[in-house]
């Protein structure tokens, strides 16, 4: 593995109130285990959770010089001597996780729910990996990522690197839920999406390209005109129409809610619900941020209250693949990676302004 | 319809703090519609939900002298015009609901789901029926009922009276849920149970019934050994065991809890589901309890939160099948109708003081 560097070298938070302050750090990387593959890195998305963690709203930041980022696309330098999924000099990507205990004895990882692993889920920054000497794992505005070859994704030729980065996280976490609750062919289903952010744009696009009936609900009317562009048949500005209940009686076979808050009346949504569906929230507000639920809510169609974590390596690869079929692509901003770009880019998203992702790229100028 | 006396006579309570003291009063009926069977009444159970209708936790008592009760069994006195379903002189039952719209144009009514019709899905007590003159109905402590054919429920000769009441609406209510989230045949599934009341104790006999394995759960451990007879394969005693959540990892298909309290510890109940499971809540508390939860609780495992209302006509004549082949039979204390009766059971099942259920009977005496 002498290609690997013995130091990486990546944009580092020293403590929450720098969130939005990365200084180009070097750090020991993870040991690369059996079945672990390193990347160098060409570009990585701005996921919403990257804001939450680094401004410590999840939870403290478990090391110096935290390096977040887990939306990551890069050719493969290296390989544990198991590996057997992915080649030297392979484009790949890597997401939220990076690691889990992969045992055949996990009824999780053995079921292609390898993201619920309860024994070493690893994401794929800020947390312990217990396999790895409780290494904390470093993110991807970074030269190299290592992860277990599971939790590596072959990316498409016909899919350019500043699309495929933001399907690594926000296209995987809507994916998911949204083939589970509704299936791979949604002809006849509706889906709501709530928060047109870089999830939310994405599972409008994915769910129609499924064949879903979408309708795209937002805070106020701006971003109306590109939500119908990426396939929503309806939309509904939250903040302006108040009754909008109304005519959405009986009706949601899915409501996802993409958006970080958890301001959103709550009731309203699972009063438009199908009988026995759901409403998943993919959104996380800050930890200690609660939703008020009354059972009452829920008796008027067996409606049902949950969430989801990401999507297992089966999903993402079904993923890759409808996108490039239907041509689903984020809309992405460009910045050049340095500490200059993680400021602005990091700052902006946390105003709401940007549509839809950033794709940090020009690693190979940052990381000489 | 001569046989139908112009007034039923009925146990009703006048305001909410008079809850547990109904007298006998007069009322006129509801006028009997074309698809409408009226019932002499010969028994009706005691529902938690009663109590809390009467003592105004739900909603305000809609009229006077509101009569409750909607476990009822009795026989065919009279059957509306087109009534196709039973015959006069049969034994049938009535639950929680007792009309809906049953339009073919209804997504509902139209889908064995009539139990949550939004045209005019209408209880049995204290609800108003738009269909007939906004009546505000009237339950089954009294010596007749009147039902849409829809909601009435032919009772097989192989179960006795007392036994038929309970299974109206706690029965219906727990294996509605039951059914619909692990099948008919649930071995190899696992299910847990909150809550031994009149509900919960039919939710371990079903469970049990169709196959799963089922662990019950109660707040001390004075249900043990009845809960086992009642074919638990485990208990646990909330109050007295605090880390119970560490024997059910990644454990249940399905959590259903029929307590009456908003005070059960959700988020560790939320941790022992396995992956896309759900914890229904048919217990419903006063309606200005909240339920706090954290999408947090639900993202180790993409569990859900939901609840459930009563059943449909197809799945009470399921599970009346389903109790008859394998003996599930509701524990029963009878208590022959009268004011004092009422009194004295109204204010017992408030304290707790029944195994499980109470069951009104000897109606022929009361109402001569
Ligand atoms: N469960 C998982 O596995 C998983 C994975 C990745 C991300 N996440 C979480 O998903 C959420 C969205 O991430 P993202 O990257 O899409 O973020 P984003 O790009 O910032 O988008 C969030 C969207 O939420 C809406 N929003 C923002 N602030 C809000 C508020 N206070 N109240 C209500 N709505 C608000 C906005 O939509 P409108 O302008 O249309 O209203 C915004 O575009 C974050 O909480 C993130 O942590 C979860
Ligand atoms: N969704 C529906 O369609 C539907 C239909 C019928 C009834 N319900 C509701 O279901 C609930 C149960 O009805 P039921 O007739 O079975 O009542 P019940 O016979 O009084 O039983 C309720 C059980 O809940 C537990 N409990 C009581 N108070 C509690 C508290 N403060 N905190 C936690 N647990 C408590 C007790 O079990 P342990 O002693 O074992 O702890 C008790 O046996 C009621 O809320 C009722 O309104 C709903
Ligand atoms: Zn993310
Ligand atoms: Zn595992
Ligand atoms: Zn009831
Ligand atoms: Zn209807």
């Amino acid at each position: 593995m002498s290609v690997v560097p013995e130091y990486f070298q990546g944009f580092g938070v020293d403590k929450a109130e720098n969130w939005n302050k990365p200084k180009l750090v070097k750090y020991k990387h993870k040991t690369v285990g059996d079945n672990d593959v390193v990347l160098e890195n060409i570009a990585c998305g701005l996921c919403g959770s990257d804001i939450l963690t680094a401004s410590g709203q999840w939870s403290d930041l478990l090391r110096d010089d935290l390096v977040v980022g887990h939306e990551i696309i890069g050719h493969v330098i290296a390989v544990g001597s198991k590996v057997t999924s992915v080649k030297i000099g392979q484009r790949c990507g890597i997401g939220a996780h990076c690691s889990s205990c992969m045992k055949s004895s996990c009824g999780r990882c053995s079921n292609d729910n390898e993201q619920y692993c309860k024994n070493n889920g690893v994401g794929t920054y800020n947390a312990v990996d217990k396999s790895a000497g409780n290494y904390v794992t470093q993110g991807g505005y970074a030269s190299h990522s290592v992860a277990h070859e599971q939790f590596v994704f072959p990316i498409p030729d016909a899919l350019e690197t500043i699309h495929a980065a933001p399907l690594m996280c926000a296209g995987l976490t809507v994916f998911s839920p949204i083939v589970r609750n509704v299936g791979y062919d949604a002809k006849g289903k509706t889906v709501g999406i709530i928060g047109i952010g870089g999830l939310g744009h994405l599972a409008i696009q994915f769910a129609h390209a499924i064949g879903a009936k979408v309708v795209a609900f937002s805070r106020s009317s701006n971003k109306k005109d590109q939500a119908i562009k990426m396939g929503a048949d309806a939309f509904i500005a939250t903040g302006e129409e108040k009754d909008w209940t109304s005519k959405y009686d009986d009706y949601f076979d899915l409501v996802l809610n993409c958006a970080a808050g958890s301001d959103l009346s709550l009731d309203s949504f699972l009063s438009t619900l199908k009988v026995d569906a759901k409403f998943v929230s993919v959104g996380l507000p800050p930890s200690k941020d609660k939703y008020e639920v009354s059972p009452f809510a829920f008796v008027g169609n067996a409606g049902n209250f949950g969430s989801s974590l990401l999507g297992s390596k089966k999903e993402a690869l079904a993923m890759l693949d409808i996108a490039v079929k239907h041509g689903v692509k984020p809309w992405v901003e460009e910045v050049p990676i340095s500490e200059a770009g993680c400021n602005t880019a990091l700052t902006r998203c946390e105003n709401g302004d940007v549509r839809y992702r950033f794709v940090f790229t020009e690693f190979d100028k940052a990381f000489k």
